[in-house]
């Protein structure tokens, strides 16, 4: 048994503890014990942490934190098939339940009894923790571990993104988050013309510059529709990647598109509904691609081969390598929005 | 040259007049000049006849109305290469440019710079009519008239069913107007497993349980949501057809629809934009069709089809054939939602 | 433990023996005891009944025969979530590993690592049977036994059909035995237009025109592409359902095909390779689908579906039931080509 | 009137003659006239130069050879609406007749009344050509007049590769002539991982070097398939683009996917039929893409995307730059196939 160290959200209130609690242990016989490497800290975690209202409706306290992760197989229960002590995964952080509708046809990842990790049960921030192999996807030794943990939102965009073929075309992007800023190097990797990404924040617009984008607009400046109107000839851009979560660059992003062009979102509005401009749409002939997660593991195996391959560069994504004990600095990092992803080094 | 009869939009106010109008004549080398058998009314009519706000900032006076009818060849210029005097041919009733973006790549459906008979251009509620070659379409002969000028409406349900594989699924339509109510034929057709409608008016409750609904859920009666699971074993819908333009049954629709479900929207909403759950759709990582008009001509080959081999049956959805001199009495119909398509004999 | 009856391939010649042998045991925390009720014959098991050149490279004697079966669930391991004692149940035969790259994106169908029930390991035709619950499929009470049973080879069909949409085409299938022969009323329930069969035996071209297929061919008595163009108007096929195995039929089969049309081959050919018209495909410009067992679980979704709300029919297709000690009857009228779906009763 | 240079097929056995003939004009109101700037030699050039069997019973003496090319434009038809004296062209090679049931709905490329340019009339190796506005393409200006006129065959590239979402796949390519060569481009934008290309020729291996291929297997040198499951971790290419019309590479090829891989094939082979294994293809259950021509205009407006963008390099493929005058040697570079591409300058 043992203890170890684990970020705890620990009383109902804002912050995390750092804390030393149990060890936990395989229990059924398709469960795998993981050694944490590194974990990295999602917008998720930044709910959690501030303790907004939804976490206070969904987290019980007291729970480890966390979601994205990579680490080292310690032990495996005796139904793994695929995996063995010594093998390092990065790891589904949607845990799905393998015998409903969703699951049973190729949906898993919208599966109707999803549990998450580090937030329906204890995540990540923590020396040890023990998943279903099912959720496990076993790296090629050559990926760097850094990048790894990472896997998980890069999947975000590579699943948003490989929503549409984007050979040859023009793909705007509204919002340059961490997840919005990846997505440009994707889109270029899959065979965008021309990117164009919109984005407020000066942090993310250098981020989405260093990342690829061929021209980025601030919507406070100047109008984002006009703007993509100019440089595509009046026709718009062929796809819009939603990444903002914002209903004005939902709309202008929308607004922006030509006739029978697509659009990805992946995107979560502060509102529900949001105002939207369904006619738009109609009149517009588009197809509206609603995104959540990653592709169980279609979405996981193209990442891999882009790492593997170098072919995707996380090193400008991840801004921020923190020991564990300095969890709040990075919390209070990616508050202030001036970040790429952080990175936690949990264990050696 | 000579006269002809036509209804015209001769006064901006509401109402037609029987008029006497010169016949069109072939201008361009590549234009057909066709007599008109059979015309529909369409919705798009209703809004001209009653001149409501969109039909003033639109259309022009003195114009010809009308856009869906079925014809005879009488004359082509000297560059028609598919079609002879004597042919029987309904129309689309969108003239694509067929040089722009989208008319060179696959989607005239969605052409910018398309008009619209009876919209742009002088329309079909006449004897004779003048179109380019590209819009016509050549029939069987063995397709009753009667059915030919609905070929555009059914061409609207079938572009919209046929964005979605509907083999084995639970399909929910929302609105049973006319195309609503050949959509659940064209679902059945398409192999879906059951068929539930949603829709509020008596009449057309009649009428798409006739077409062959398996459930009809009345929104005012029951909460629709809830009837939708019932009927699913909790699981959803698999796919939403929205040809209502209610606000209500779009939110609806999609909070009925299974995790991974698809959703194809035909309907025009009265305010864009309009409130929509887009984070619903988002988590539950539904795609969403965007439908508007046919494609060309992929659209209309199944419709032939169909009709040539007798799958689909039309003529429950034609409740009323009139007479052109009747058509006063057709559009007052056609306002007191108590009818399905009306159909107006030009020319014998 | 106890015993049961079963029919075996005991020795390495022709036939079987109905033998008395163990009741099997689950072993693994995620398997599932079945007690077997139909049973139907399958093509693969006549081979190994006529113990041909194929089963004796590949079947291990003592080994009970036998894929495509109904049961009743009378046992679960503790690791099975999904299914309870009394249930129904069909079953795929193809047993996945769970862990290959096939497996884990989507197509599971074609492990790499893939098991098949009553080939590589004991089969069904026997009172119990213990397979894994990821091959299981639990059925709607409401679908009849006797047709559950074939739901196996109806999958066959369905997986075929359905790579292709078929609404309002020109279907060509080439081969009539019991699968061609459901795949006919597949492809109605597809919304094709037109069904043509290709068949040279009198008994299956009887059970084609059952099935509803519009026109026969037998390739014996006419040119089977001159008839396809016949009554295609010169345009050819839309889409080759193979399902005959024979080279002669795949290759007039792509040549009745139109221009980007598409054909789904099911058949397995005498030779590898086989002569193949690959530049006339390439010049038309066909997409190929090359088909093998079924989509886990996406066909068996449907043909549940189709199912459950009557839309298909199989008991034109079924041709025959017989109790489990007429089993021997039962292979030999299979081996006469004159029957459709041969089912054993192996418990009550 | 005036007359004009051109390479003429004069009689009928091997060569060409560089002949003064008359200027073609517009006869036609859709009809555009264009100065040839310059023009490429195709391997179907090469065919008729040669006078092979297939050229002596297609090609009617006396004819201009050739159908690639860029060119400008000097008059156009009264129906020309997209063009421009002054527009820079370049040219789809097959002339749709625009009317038949492919052209209508979305298959131009496959044409039944397909007319070839230098094949089944005079083609472009000419100061001035006449050709229907349908098959002219406008350039971005910024792209450089040498490597348009190589667009067509880029556009078999684009088109073959575009059949298949390439993004994070392994991809085989067999034969790396101009073709197959800038397929390793076109393949690495569009997302693979790693290119593995299969070729005999020293000259071409070293073409597919230069253009990017991450492994270069010589088939008369190492078993393919062997070295395509070393290099895959036993697992197989996941995408196999065929470009050598050689019987072998396209039976190896098949042989080296992944179960549920995809294949595209533009190669011709010498016979038909040829020899296939197709039972690997079905029990792989792999899809099949043939494919011919250009999408009109889907490949072109790639192509000219990521042309006007840069993000496609022809400046590799194209190895010769010849004056019209020195076209003899032209074609004898072309027949040692120790060439990339060769462009004729045709007029300044």
């Amino acid at each position: 048994m043992g203890t170890m160290k684990a970020i705890v959200k620990k009383y109902p209130r804002k912050g995390f503890v750092l804390d030393t609690v149990e060890i936990p242990e395989i229990k059924e016989p398709n469960e795998v014990k993981v050694k944490v490497l590194n974990a990295s800290i999602c917008g998720t975690d930044l709910h959690i942490w501030k303790w907004d209202e939804w976490s206070q409706g969904r987290i019980k306290t007291p729970q480890i934190d966390g979601h994205e992760f990579v680490g080292e197989v310690v032990e495996i229960g005796p139904m793994v098939k695929g995996l063995k002590p010594g093998d390092i995964v990065a790891s589904e952080t949607h845990i799905p339940c393998g015998v409903c509708k969703q699951c049973k046809t190729g949906n898993m990842h919208v599966c109707k009894n999803m549990q998450i990790l580090g937030v329906d049960r204890d995540g990540v921030f923590a020396e040890y923790v023990v998943v279903p192999e099912i959720v496990l996807w076993k790296l090629d030794p050559s990926i760097p571990r850094e990048y790894a943990s990472v896997m998980e939102p890069l999947g975000n965009a590579i699943h948003t993104a490989t929503a549409v073929d984007l050979r040859g075309k023009t793909v705007l992007i509204t919002g340059a988050g961490p997840i919005g800023a990846i997505a440009v190097q994707v889109a270029k990797i899959s065979g965008a013309a021309t990117i164009i990404v919109s984005e407020v924040s000066e942090y993310r617009i250098k981020m989405a510059k260093e990342m690829g984008a061929d021209y980025i607009i601030n919507p406070l400046e100047k109008n984002l529709v006009e703007e993509v109107m100019k440089l595509t000839n009046n026709d718009g851009a062929d796809v819009l990647l939603e990444m903002s979560g914002n209903p004005d660059a939902l709309n202008s992003g929308i607004e922006s598109l030509t006739n029978a062009g697509e659009a990805a979102i992946l995107g979560v509005f502060p509102t529900n509904p949001v105002p939207f401009i369904m006619n738009t749409a109609v009149f517009k002939g588009i197809k509206i691609h609603c995104i959540t997660g990653r592709k169980m593991f279609e979405t996981w195996q193209i990442a891999s081969e882009w790492l593997r391959t170098n072919r995707i560069d996380l090193s400008k994504l991840i801004t921020h390598v923190l020991p564990m004990e300095d969890f709040e600095k990075g919390f209070e990092l990616m508050n202030s929005k001036k970040s790429g992803k952080i990175v936690l080094k949990i264990s050696e």
